[in-house]
């Protein structure tokens, strides 16, 4: 959990990637030799802050996003969201900016403007901040017998189960994406270069969903069918047979909202069949999200078996 | 109106069309020796379940979607939406599970959450149904000397007048796309293709548009200027001119919302110019969806001149 | 200020370009040899509407759309909005059909529908128009010693600041694009041309933006760091740098709404850095648009730096 722990406090806002994409690449690089085989890693020039690992010959490929959500610095001391966080008066977010280290406070009204109810966000802090500079949850890992709680298990979660097949994988790719959680734009140029120059189709979505009525904390992996969008349903039926088959805890997810990488490869103008993997977790976009480990090595155990299988 | 009731009774929903893929690729293996040219047929691996026929040497493509909209079941006897039904209690659904045929009965209640009006679809059957699975309107196809009323004339129609232009088509695609009324998925590849193998940037969109106070029943063919998005008008103009000349019976249609295949070209790489053009139906989206038989005469009409002249 | 005069008097709804794209052709036709570098021209078969200038070696894009917000004619004396024009009675609107010209006035009245206040559009007329006509905002330019005031300095200010920064480019792309204000369907296709044919990564979007309580009029021109995407920081950050180093007055926007040409790169299968910077204005959206001499300096001065530095 030590790697999970680092990975869950680097701030890597969407679009602001780049301590993220530094630590990936060192640890690939210190790492690798361990590996069953060595991957050919992709990056810089024409990928932006993106990744690539390829792995012998790929039929399939991992999408886990780098990015966390936060909020930006806009006028004054108000605030505005870079993705979804929900949130509350007190938390504590931290940053950088040409003064230094930010160690500030969130602060959350309800105004009703225009019939509507609208949030304002403000920091509460000892000096004026930069306009723009982001802002990220501070750290606050809690390793416990049973789960792990902390901000930015979305996706820091998915990057480690990555880089946990990463281990043992030999015929596959890894990709770790960029502006996720502001609906995108690395995936399309991503997605289009794997599956130009290695012919892949296939996707696995290594990201974190909501603990619901349906799909609850400790059952197993989440196994989407669908979300806001519908992906083929021939290619989740394969999956989840296969998990069945294989006996790992999953449940099967149906929702009608929520996106991921996954709507973005539904949209690009590749040929691509997808699905979102992932643990249930509680508290979604907080600083407390918490996700169970009996889950997690559900979700190590069913991408193991699907990179070779599918 | 054979084939059109029988088009109709098929199951596909959006993501899940393997059925009417099936279906068409075997009417047009049985039909084209009646055709005036053989297309060559393209389906298969890199087209997930589209089909693309090519006549001759194509100038402009015809592209109708072959999902249906319906429900999928979520959890306990929870539903939700494939697409946007305009769901009523009492509707008959059917479908397939692991323990056989479903028959069962839609029951809708609206609640009140947060201030807002929220549907509760259920099911009620003297089972349980696995989750994920997929429900379709009960075929009920009632055919009358001057209109045709059924569940999924949206779009079977679209279909159905596809193969009817087929038999006397010399040069012209067809393609018979997927995932429409969930917002696509295979328009981008599908247009992609047809753009880089065979030059093609003309399209019409063979689909069925809501009779309105603008456009009504046994008015003719309705052809759209605008739904949410804006094709190029020049190319529109030039479509509205060769039905004036030709006097073939048609509406204009110029509404602010409503998307379709077209909203997909539009915003994909290509580079198109697209026209929605189709009969306006009775009671939208539901299984009594209406169209008159003078206008799908004229919508047969319009696109086997527009496929020659275009 | 003759040339943004005569841009802002023409009409050019989106979908509708044509006028523009013949003005804007002429236009370089007739001063490009006073210009530095003569530039490649591309446009026709295969641009729709749109142009491409290319000057010497280039490694940054200029976008710059020329279509205009307005209304189209629906059924009877209806409207339905191109775009997002803040409609108000009394405004008048130009236009042509087959009876000829049109000099009309808009008609608001606010209605309550299903609990949802909504718009009701209408023209008031000495005779019935046809069906689909695009209308603009009467031309009304007014020049004033520290000001411009005109319908549709967005975006004739952006086309006019790139036709300024022709004048002494060395290298570089400027781009007129098409629909922006519809949500695009030309960017995609020209700037996948322009990345495959000069690999271009780098774009800087040329339009009009909000004044705000954080971007004020004559505080210079805007650089945006986001609006309901988030590009890139590390690109904005050399902007930025750039900005200040060379002492150009700018501001910094941060906002979670809206959207541009930007937006479409930020979802293209291309690799692009984009920012988007230009003048605030105040009414924005209606006839009255008014934006600041010291402001449209200042785009032009930072222009011209970040096509030589960038």
């Amino acid at each position: 959990m030590e790697l999970l722990k680092t990975l869950c406090s680097i701030q890597a806002t969407s679009g602001d990637e780049a301590a993220m994409t530094d630590f990936i690449l060192d640890h690939v690089q210190k790492n690798k030799s361990d590996w069953k085989v060595q991957p050919e890693i992709i990056h810089g020039e024409g990928f932006q802050d993106a990744i690539i690992l390829v792995f012998g010959k790929p039929r399939t490929a991992i999408f886990a996003h780098m990015d966390n959500i936060g909020y930006a610095v806009s006028y004054g001391k108000n605030l505005v969201r870079i993705g979804g966080p929900r949130g509350e008066s007190g938390w504590r977010l931290v940053g950088k900016d040409s003064q230094g280290e930010i160690d500030c406070k969130l602060s959350v009204r309800w105004l009703w403007a225009d019939g509507n109810k609208k949030e304002e966000l403000k920091y509460r802090f000892n000096r004026k901040i930069d306009r723009g500079t982001p802002l990220s949850f501070k750290p606050n890992f809690r390793d416990k017998e049973k789960s792990v709680q902390s901000p930015y298990l979305d996706n820091r979660l998915g990057v480690w189960n990555a880089l946990q097949v990463a281990q043992t994988l030999e015929d596959g790719i890894i990709v770790f994406s960029t502006y996720e959680e502001v609906g995108g734009g690395s995936v399309q140029f991503l997605a289009k270069y794997i599956q130009e120059k290695y012919g892949i189709k296939q996707a696995l979505i290594s990201d974190i969903t909501l603990a619901t009525d349906g799909v609850k904390p400790k059952k197993g992996v989440a196994i989407s069918m669908r979300d806001k969008g519908v992906p083929r349903q021939s290619y989740l039926r394969k999956i989840i047979q296969l998990a069945r088959e294989n006996k790992i805890p999953y449940q099967l997810e149906v929702e009608d909202a929520g996106g991921s990488d996954g709507t973005v490869l539904q949209h690009s103008s590749g040929v691509w069949d997808w699905c979102f993997i992932g643990p249930p977790e509680q508290n979604y976009h907080t600083p407390n999200e918490k996700a169970w480990k009996v889950d997690i090595q559900a979700m190590n155990d069913l991408y193991a078996l699907l990179m070779k299988k599918l």
